[in-house]
């Protein structure tokens, strides 16, 4: 049996600030650098190792693995950063407020934006400076590998394939791997691995800095998923992500 | 024209404590995190940049191209760990505090453990617990390959191949790099570069925090070498850390 531990970053200053964060580089807040530890104490206790690790190019998920490694006093562990764990794109939202646009939008709106599987908020113009396209860390990408916004879709059709062609065979291989990312990468991944409906991924929220397991058999089919430590405070915690965009 | 730079990390626990460390895993005080913090300001004021990172597996390296990443936003660069640039491995001395031995030995031989190039200091017994023989980030070497003591001469043996088999054809490819190492790992790699004799290399010193840049030409030849910053500051700084054995 393989298994593979998921956890979203903590808290980030827009998290806070109910701000649409997408691939806006923004940091954790003390709060989130708790979580991250807590994570660390919590894998740590409960005796999960790791050989290997994965996170996004963006530096509130690359914190929270640090933060947890430190903890794990796994500081040397070997991290491979890739934009295809990198948040949902949100296009013309980035930076705006939550319920902002829920009073603006109306809540239902909002929730399109959020949670639709298909629909993407609306497009950043190219040379938008919100945008990502003169940032150096994409400098390898082509143009249109860098989006200008997402919808779920589009985020499992990046996160996918860096899934099946590098971290599943590094999983197979018999290496424990963790992945610290973010709230849409994880449920890409999650929409993915459990064959998800369009419909249900609505309702899947991720708490921040609760390690998630899955196990796979012996072929990487998956056999169940659940958060480490307390279950009805990660609950507590996916519903409070949940109500974030209500006016 | 090629450039490198290097640092040596921060102050560390056991540095502060004046023990002979070698590959025990301390971490950095806070003057340690400060020099490195200090580090990040200073390269990026004065406008360097880098592609690729390269560390040991050591925390106090990792911590230090940690918080210089931090200072330089620069923290989704990829970076590499090898042992290979670990500190030189103190054998029997690790733990142990430098003027206690010097008390107990004298200066003349404290200095020949610390800077003799052929002379090793004892070795460790092969089971002892301030070896590295059961270290899980060693797993994947051989025994022999986990010194139980080393000499400045069996150091340059293991990061010379590093240099020359990864990390110059990465500065040749044109990628910019910066590797946050030790006292003696950067020795080792500075007599490769510059020819140093066996003899003189005893009177070089690496202060810690301090931003070392190589020049080299089209052929990977070493043009010059310097310090960032404050040159009395870097020159001070070096020689403090020549005194630390001396009774």
């Amino acid at each position: 049996m393989y298994k593979l531990v998921l956890i979203r970053h903590g808290e980030s200053t827009w998290n806070l600030e109910n701000r649409f964060t997408g691939w806006t580089d923004v940091d954790l807040t003390p709060t989130g650098v708790s979580q991250a530890m807590s994570a660390g104490k919590l894998l740590k206790a409960e005796g999960w190792d790791f050989d290997l690790c994965y996170t996004s190019v963006l530096k509130r998920a690359i914190h929270t693995l640090w933060y947890t490694l430190d903890e794990m006093d796994r500081t040397w562990l070997p991290v491979v950063k890739n934009y295809r764990l990198n948040e949902r794109h949100y296009g013309g939202l980035q930076g705006l407020n939550k319920i902002d646009m829920a009073k603006e939008y109306g809540d239902e709106q909002v929730l399109i934006w959020r949670r639709s599987y298909d629909t993407p908020p609306p497009a950043l113009e190219a040379d938008d400076p919100r945008g990502q396209r003169g940032d150096r860390r994409y400098a390898d990408l082509a143009p249109e590998q860098i989006p200008l916004t997402e919808c779920l879709k589009d985020t499992v059709a990046r996160v996918v394939p860096y899934w099946e062609q590098t971290i599943a065979p590094s999983v197979k291989s018999g290496q424990r791997v963790l992945i610290a990312a973010h709230g849409n990468s994880i449920r890409a991944l999650i929409k993915h691995l459990d064959g998800i409906s369009d419909a249900d991924i609505v309702n899947l929220n991720i708490p921040n800095g609760i390690p998630l397991v899955y196990e796979f058999d012996d072929n990487m089919k998956p056999l169940r998923r659940y958060y480490l430590g307390d279950a009805e405070a990660a609950a507590a915690a996916a519903a409070a992500v949940a109500s974030q965009g209500k006016a």
